[in-house]
């Protein structure tokens, strides 16, 4: 029997996509950020949209630079695309402190997660929204996966730190909402 | 080992949420549409972004009047939801030819699915990318769930009519891209 749902639980109820961790570059110092709320929004040429919280290292270093990678994990990353989501760029080099490597792009700063095996170097094109909603609009201008991998085993942020994988639940430490 | 991937097919890369069925009404005419390309934009009060390709009933109808129900179905209704993205409301009456129940909603005039678990009463807060991006925001107004039903069998569009479910994948004759 369906009932009022409380509006503040909603977004437990709009399965996001496939969890990514988005990486940002500013001067020499890579950050990486772990996120949920995207969507495609064009097919050719592909656009995407992020919504990135306005508190975040991320945030501010989109805006200055306009460039970003969207990297998809898999489920062997999954302790650290959370380990990456607990802590902020501010006062912690992830790449360092989680053991995750950065490859140079070739469009963009911003370094490639090369654990990740598909990577997408963006460009923002329409930042009208970014202040207002934290909604950034990207271009894809360079994509990079392995043709030979058909299935990916991606995994989604059901909320409150369990995330669904391959149909199955898993409980982490998250700290995102 | 990564190669460059073609840019046209990258939407096959960055994994969507859960598929939808998004309502409209205009006057008495209720229509559907099947969609996957959807966020979280916010919390509370919850925002969502959806596209709405603008060669649709829907994209239209939503235009004019402002209003929405995002309807979540699970895989019972697959099949259900394919034929919704097959076809145009400007030909058929997708309620009556499918076999789906309108319901009255509480706080705008398209109508809820009653088939879907979940039923999210949308009024569109932020037009400005609609035409250039198909792109609306939109603030959920209502909510209706089932508080007894923890775990939803949703299901997700990989392109090209193969779905995701349950860790499971499904082909379908789906037109979609």
């Amino acid at each position: 029997m369906k009932k009022p749902f409380p509006l503040a639980k909603v977004y437990t109820l709009l399965e996001p996509g496939a969890v990514a961790m988005v990486t940002t570059a500013l001067k020499d110092r890579a950050n990486i950020m772990t996120m949920s709320w995207h969507t495609m929004i064009d097919f050719d040429p592909p656009l995407a949209g992020l919504v990135i919280g306005d508190q975040s290292q991320t945030f501010q270093t989109l805006k200055r630079t306009g460039e970003c990678v969207i990297n998809i994990p898999e489920t062997g990353l999954l302790k650290k695309a959370v380990a990456c989501g607990n802590v902020s760029g501010r006062t912690v080099n992830k790449f360092k402190a989680f053991g995750l490597t950065p490859v140079k792009a070739s469009k963009v700063k911003a370094p490639l997660v090369k654990e990740c095996p598909v990577n997408l170097e963006c460009k923002v094109v329409h930042r009208t929204l970014a202040n207002r909603y934290n909604f950034f609009i990207l271009k894809i201008v360079k994509a990079w996966a392995d043709p030979n991998k058909k299935d990916l085993r991606t995994f989604r942020h059901l909320g409150k730190g369990v995330f669904l994988a391959g149909g199955k639940k898993i409980k982490t430490s998250s700290r995102m909402k």
